[in-house]
């Protein structure tokens, strides 16, 4: 009879965890694509964020994403008392940590504007500095000089909306008519604007999330259920910074926080069915039939709906399997709502269990 | 901007849990053969446990097992004044339970002697009142004659063995020579025997873990990590009960709880080429070569004893990607012993580690 | 430089944990009393629960409580093919375990008829077998003549009022008018009903708030955040069986489940005074004063419609201290209603914080 | 019936946490000295930190310090390619902060050099940019000449000493001498060097314990248990700058990392008896007395070596209430080593429970 306190001792007296080990997202793939995990929406110290930028690595590496870019604000510096402007030290100081964390790096900067226009990312540019200008639209069009994709930030954020609705401007129409504008923010931290799924159908544009962490991320989002930050989900052709870059111009993206899931149907439908599997029925009594639906990813699913006698709710937590139980006098297909998974302002994606 | 609070609300308000949903033990199968999950001791009511019979099956599948045996007590049955004897009972109360949790139930009870021979678990049997007999011998030959997997329990339990080190007496021989013993435990609860591991070699026996659990798993084991409890993972052709029992006479088991593993070097071997896999160098430095190892199991692995360039000691977090950075000065294989995988009284696994 | 593993180890090794230890509920007592945290409606095998008696004592004892009453049903026994009926059993089995973990046990049982009247839990009785009878009234008096508190449970439970409301039907007057009712249950487990609270302002009832739990406290209540179950807290002179008994008849409790305090507002003005100190401002900017409040008890605050300038909001954390930041332009009162304290049906408790 | 949920939904709708909130760490205080929690080795991005000095006081309030020093290395500066140097820079940007969080700040620097001497901070200083000097020891002079209080850090840390055992080489004997040394770290980060123990008690200095962090407090200590720093226990005669200035002079500290406690035996006996209250006995038995130890501090206690027939051991849990169940046999005092409460390199504090 020993006590198991010898393998604790092993886990603390001699194994030293000296390298680094990132968390698995569990988030699937798409047929012919691998799924990308982003935030391209980041500061440090070298604007009004509070960390330094090998930080920024470091967490990313953790919380298993692919690819970030930090965006420090090109007008806005408020400590630069201390700390000299240099709009690309940031993208200096993170390029080697982000090879050695075999993490895909974007060179990004966030353009600072009272609304109209409100703030915009510039990301896979080549040079920051280039783009402090006075007018606006000459640093859009010095971003897109240098190959940016241009995303529009948190456009109901409430110190520049103060009802919290996004509102197109002229300018905006104007920047997507010259192909200046790319995606737009639907998830800002632990905002989401609705209206955004509209705007990016209508006009095309890549649906976004991220976390525009000032902070810590440990802090703000992973405590006490180490959930996920929010995120951007790109579906690429190959894990590479090029292929990244295609897919994004493609549009091809959904976004994803706590148990919301958001973005064009055409993504967001096989999305749902590569995260779950319906098993076969392993058992019949006299009214009823069973059998198990198996959720392998980070997100719950929240199916609503169910038209009588068939279950009105079912709720498919993550990574987990759930028991299903049918009445034999269910005869139709198994319809559901899927509640979080949003496809439009005021739609939800539409799924059937085959079982 | 809307706060995500709608999301929680769908959580709370509408959507109602009215499905059982079980955890995903994280361990894989091995080629040609299904990993059957399985505790194969545990008590209630109608012995010296203190739970309802269904409450067993509710935690099993809650816990993703496959397979459990009640197993109360025959000789014990101190609420006796309370609950008539019936040995049959849990058995009974669970069997439809069990098929509607998509469980294999295996009909079993526990002898309960003292040493030697000490307690002996008899499973797959179809009559517990029928062990009911002065002799030991006497009873183990009915179980037998039932069908029955013998399990000798606990072999080192302090209360029969002081010292808690396992012995061998002449009755053990006895049975064994009658091929009447099929398995020893290694882990019961929170202990573990080494020798065990050494009398299963030698006699070819199967190498078991259960839970022995009189109380609520939950409060046992689960807090506050959701810790797996103690399993006996059992290598079947099929996950069917028929399959289940093939396996276990043939031997095919490992053994798991917290952070070890235990049994025999061929399927410990590669259970643990099945957990892991070794990706492709993402990186070089000057001096370094990077990868990573993903392991995508609920076991954490401890690699020590690496000869220096390589590093000395790697953790294989559970359910993590581990970074490894390598000399480009190592030439000779990465080799390890895998400190918290048993597969003798003073063996550990060794394994390579290519990249 | 020596790892701390060697403290790790002094826990794991050589202390082993052999005595009981309970978690300190952190509630005030009021003046002049002491708190008295209580259980009042709890099941066992014995009835419809799943666990045995003496499990709901270490329950009781690790939760921290003073005292609880085992309840099982008198009209309604489905283990009864396994365990012969008696309705004193958990009685009798829990009297000495009680005695050992210094908690108040009340001898009780569950009389169980359809709405109206309903459920009516008897307390303080001292046979339950002689509740055994046709006619609910005759029961009802049977236990008021063993000296019972009698306490309404659920009375908006959906299988017997399938809108949730509590409605008094001519059985209730007239238990009430013959002084047969004492208190109603406000909490039972998750559920709430606001208009028992108008229900025991009228009729001078004490409201009640117990878990009815059937299962194991532990999975329904305390995971993961280590929540406390519903309890009904009485404010006795002393911590003793007759003490409560007193208290309980005299009406003198609250309600008190996850963030929710509720009852009559003479004792939750003091109780909520005497969770709660306001520090002196430590701090005075140019335009604003700093001050903290200090929450020492489990429940936390939510303080709202503050007038402007002063804050709309506060949230007293629970187990916290809480910085506040008033403008040097306030003049008036900081008077705040306490959203989560209910007072009455529509009525929240309405406090000043004085600094 | 209604859900608990409208109850979620207040806590996330309306109530916004606009004001922050601090965790009550529970230590007691000694007869006539308040316990101020300290932290007196903290880096920033000004040194090889990798945060904003406000974070250092967002996260020693949050933590529910009373006290911190950051303590950048004069003579390490890593960042100065992007950050200039600025020795000064943490204490100008912080010294507001402070205030409004109500924090003590100490002035501090960390003067860092090989071993002999090793790393020294110096606290109470009013100009970090003055100890710019090539010799250590013109370093120290003008430190004292500013007033400071020199603590030696991380004495045994394996980079300077490779065996991790600290040792006193002539320049210590000689600042000694001068009366320039005035405390030594026990704890540095989760390492502890027990010899410190005995410098402390030669020499007359100050045990200290500090977390010297380079990250984030958060990621490093409170996960996933919320864990409390390393810190230096003051005993000072009020809750002011100069208080605690004078009490660090006077020697009066305790030192506190996880489950364990150190210093000298006159704190360490009287804060033993402040943690924790013996209640009267409740209940006897035939053969057994029964009372419960109330521990009402965050450190657990582990009380060993008891004498049979009495309990070998006990552990307090920290926060807790345990029942010690005592033979009537037990005719001696109930006298225990705490095991976790180090008084010197080889000794433990020792204690009596008088019930």
């Amino acid at each position: 009879m020993k006590k198991l306190i010898i393998i604790v001792l092993l886990l603390g007296s001699t194994v030293v965890l000296t390298y680094s080990q990132k968390k698995i997202v569990n988030l699937p793939d798409l047929p012919g694509y691998v799924t990308l995990k982003c935030d391209f929406h980041l500061h440090t110290v070298f604007s009004d964020g509070n960390i330094w930028p090998t930080m920024r690595i470091a967490e990313a590496y953790r919380n298993g994403l692919d690819a970030i870019s930090i965006t420090d604000h090109i007008e806005y510096s408020p400590k630069k008392d201390y700390i000299p402007i240099d709009h690309n030290a940031a993208w200096k100081i993170t390029q080697n940590a982000a090879k050695e964390a075999n993490l895909i790096l974007v060179h990004g900067a966030e353009i600072t504007r009272d609304m109209p226009p409100g703030h915009f990312n510039a990301l896979f540019i080549n040079d920051a500095s280039a783009l402090v200008k006075d007018s606006v639209i000459d640093v859009v069009e010095e971003a897109i000089r240098q190959g940016a994709f241009i995303q529009w930030n948190h456009p109901g954020w409430n110190a520049q909306q103060p009802d919290g609705i996004p509102r197109m401007y002229d300018i905006h129409y104007k920047l997507i008519e010259k192909g200046w504008l790319h995606g737009i923010e639907f998830f800002n931290d632990s905002e989401y604007y609705p209206l955004v799924l509209t705007f990016c159908r209508k006009y095309n544009l890549a649906v976004m999330g991220n976390s525009d962490n000032h902070w810590v991320i440990s802090e703000d989002y992973q405590q006490p259920e180490n959930t996920n930050r929010p995120m951007t989900l790109v579906f690429a052709k190959e894990r590479t910074h090029d292929s990244l870059k295609e897919a994004m111009f493609a549009g091809r993206t959904l976004v994803y926080f706590k148990d919301m899931l958001a973005g064009k149907e055409e993504y967001a439908k096989p999305f749902f069915y590569q995260c779950i599997s319906v098993g076969k029925v392993f058992h019949q009594s006299d009214n009823n039939i069973y059998f198990e639906v198996t959720n392998k990813s980070d997100i719950p699913f929240y199916l609503v709906n169910g038209a009588a006698p068939a279950p009105e709710y079912i709720t498919l937590a993550a990574n987990s399997v759930t028991r299903i139980v049918v009445s034999k006098k269910v005869t139709s297909p198994l319809l559901y709502d899927v509640r979080n998974v949003l496809t439009g302002e005021n739609e939800v994606l539409k799924v059937e269990l085959k079982y």
